[in-house]
């Protein structure tokens, strides 16, 4: 283990996270969840800060579209007073400076309708792409061509015929938190007394020993880049004792009574749980920045369905039973924890004074992965 | 125009405005609007934070007196616990310390009345000055020999026989948003549908291309310091078209019906419309820094009136009309843009990053006034 | 009397301060009052924040035990879900990290019993005293030595048969205004109309000039390091007068009405008072630092008791007198002058431009005393 020690992030286990270590707004010129389908309706605006970044969100003619929530002018937001007087653009209530949704051109100046900003400045857009149930808006530099949306979500997400539910939370914690935390294996004893695991009769061991084979990286040059754990342990603890004296006792279903079958973590910001909350069902969960303190944490699951009333199923099982056992009941647990462990991450030198565990090993892979695959740091100038 | 290229403050359009950029706590060595006299009755105390600095204001024998809010020996503040034994003292409620409103001097200490600060230690004093129904404080360094209080408000404030109405609210914005809103003739679509002009059938287009002699900067040595817009413009602009199809109409009574005469910002920060709200009126407004995001805004209106009966008339049309028309129906509504812009304009890149017009020219050259005539800038260190 | 000139803390009456200017968070390597015993019973926990420690207390058969709140792992506070499952071990909610109270050891991790942190890694433990119903802490570095609790203690308060009542609450002022004001003997103006003097018909001058035996440093090696005031004067003043004329009169009912014998203040931050709030009691007021901008203050009482009823009728006439009288009539006086000064004193600038007194060179000996006893300074990086 690491921690404690003069360990820079320069040296020894913490070698090469440096970028990661920097990103504390977040990665820049990822794609990025930015609400549910059923948030926008047609003519509907949301704001929403993503990387620090202030972007209006509008759905026209069952597309939506978004730009920098400021105008280029004199700095106003947009969204204090949302002025739309065609389709295709938006009017700032200030001094009536027009601009197009799909490419930000400034296309009339009610001020100054001759002035030569007309045709030739523009405000910041960003590329939207909705898919199950979700729009993504793709954050970074304006002259970066956006990889497809299949290079930032886990597989899998984007198979035909998946069904998403689910729900978003703001958490008081940076968003490096959340994979983190999604992505540790060793922290099961937090979810021993979960409603979750007594409902479903789920065991779970409270430790392991990994197995060599435990962890694979997901690094395709044209693809989602992801560390993944496949639970492969040498030895599984059921119980955990303190000088000899067994204190807690996990009950021990065997294989088949596993709650989950696989989690992983995924560039950007994703981690994914195989079999969770129960076989046939995924959990993606997404940690957008919100700024350097809190995320928005998207709690999704997801099932393969065939037709529309197995969708329709899936929605009521999800509303009347995963949204109060496995949202509240479980996830939420994870949420606290993050928000516990904000205090002690906002200070900089905490990422190399905490004492790391050989079973994070997972953590660290996951770090080295985010800072040699990154396609910038969004940094405080990046939000003028 | 200006701005999103990588212009800075020393180049192109933007030279000559350092000083104004760095004076974000405000311009040192100026009188600035402290309160309406109606705010201090006799022995009334007051106070107030102006340019970062704690003022007591008392009122003694009809005379407003204003000294530093904090006692020199060890930081109380005066006013939390105010105790004026004579006339022309202050106590500090902590050890005693007395000071005399007229020139600062420590005249006793009860703790320890033989002590070498008797008579040789000094709290900082402000000059006052009341005219017009308001009470000016001279904020600078006390070596500095204030210049008449002519010369810090716009001509004609202190003309004979004038009689002022008006209300003050602190904006949550930084100072020089006040008179760059003020100046801004380009605004006029934010206030289209104000109750004011629809009220009064006034006509106001929503654009215009600006003259050569649209801009007058007045800057002699002994007087005021401002620039004038004349509301010249080669052509003026009652329609506002996107694709070529009008979206807004402003109806246009013809310049008769014009809503104001013109405006104007003087040092240190003031804006000036003559003809505003009506004709006869004259709106002066305030905006006095209280801290970095912060400023008290005065909006009064002037009338030059031949008698009390002729004031006392002002008085009641001001409560009765031109408070809710002219300052809740349209000055707010400058108030809000300049909050709306502060979360942009606290970033002091801000600055560099903003597209000004062409009809912007009036701002650019208000800053540049004010780097040129400013004497001395507020700075953090001024606060102990 | 020093201040208002460009002194720097290094030349002239404030040479010798730098270390004590430096302790805004605290001096580290002391002894810190943490609590009243009565607010820790068997197997309660209490979390405080000490020099911006997050601290976490537990009793457990009878005797306090302290461990940093913040497990080393992953940050996470112990307090946000206390787990003890045995009486020597407290277990962190979110891994199962498992320490011992006494030492820090990790003694398990149900989430990797084999791991190598096991045996090998701690968290940090605080020293603990408990002595008359007071629970103390060392707050430093975990090599050092502590010295003995006398040390850190004022002369007195160890003595057998003292029984001690009070209460404590939370300060918004920078702990180093609190013995500062303990000490200050020019302040009696504040506490003028005290219902405590008024009560008990003390007398007390409004101010007095020092006599050379007035102030007597204590610095023993093995012993506390204090200042005693001995309340020594040349003369006394119980009038106050502006331009001669007599404002102020305080009573005076001779020595033998005073309201106290001495006052002193003693490292790391207590203040002692002897005869007060009467005679044969002692008032011991211990300033503990929060962070930069709060202390708490414990404000107690003590008196010297043969018997368990003779204490017992001490604590009667605290609650139903000095509790009202001493505490929330007296000093609470002074809570309110340090919250006032907090301002001021925020900025360091503030300690160079202060203008203390002839009388203030007890503040100044204090300074210079924990300047020289200094053992080390609580900075930022201390808190990771």
């Amino acid at each position: 283990m690491s921690g404690n020690s003069n360990d820079t992030a320069e040296a020894g286990p913490k070698r090469g996270w440096r970028e990661y270590l920097n990103a504390k707004l977040g990665l820049r010129n990822f794609w990025y969840a930015a609400c549910f389908s059923k948030e926008i309706g047609e003519n509907d605006v949301l704001v929403r800060k993503i990387l620090g970044e202030g972007i209006l969100l509008r759905r026209v003619h069952g597309q939506v579209r978004a730009i920098r929530d400021r105008c280029i002018h004199r700095g106003v937001k947009f969204s204090d007073k949302v002025e739309c007087y065609t389709p295709e653009t938006i009017t700032c209530w200030y001094h009536g400076f027009t601009f197009r949704w799909e490419d930000g051109e400034v296309c009339s100046i009610f001020a100054s309708p001759e002035s030569k900003a007309v045709g030739t400045q523009r405000v910041k857009v960003y590329p939207v792409e909705e898919v199950n149930g979700m729009i993504f808006v793709f954050v970074g530099d304006e002259n970066y061509t956006p990889p497809p949306l299949s290079h930032d979500v886990p597989p899998g997400f984007l198979e035909p015929g998946i069904a998403l539910e689910g729900e978003s939370r703001v958490v008081k914690a940076n968003w490096r938190l959340g994979p983190e935390g999604g992505i540790d294996e060793a922290h099961r004893y937090l979810h021993r007394e979960s409603p979750l695991l007594l409902d479903g009769r789920k065991s779970m061991p409270l430790g392991h020993k990994a197995a060599p084979t435990q962890i694979e990286l997901v690094e395709e040059i044209d693809g989602p880049k992801g560390i993944i754990d496949h639970f492969r342990a040498e030895k599984m603890f059921f119980d955990a004792q303190i000088d000899g004296k067994t204190v807690v006792h996990s009950p021990n279903f065997g294989l088949e009574g596993r709650q989950a079958v696989s989690s992983s973590a995924w560039m950007p910001a994703c981690a994914r749980v195989l079999g969770f909350p129960d076989a046939g069902l995924t959990l993606f969960e997404w940690y957008v920045p919100i700024d350097e303190s809190s995320h928005r944490c998207f709690m999704t699951l997801t099932k393969l369905c065939s037709n529309a009333s197995e969708a329709a199923e899936f929605k009521d099982q999800f509303n009347l039973r995963w949204s109060p056992l496995a949202l509240d009941g479980f996830l939420v647990q994870d949420v606290r924890a993050r928000e516990s462990q904000q205090e002690f991450y906002a200070n900089e030198l905490a990422w190399k004074q905490e004492c790391l565990l050989e079973d994070d090993k997972i953590i660290m892979e996951w770090r080295r992965l985010c800072s040699r695959n990154n396609r910038g740091i969004q940094l405080p100038e990046h939000l003028v």
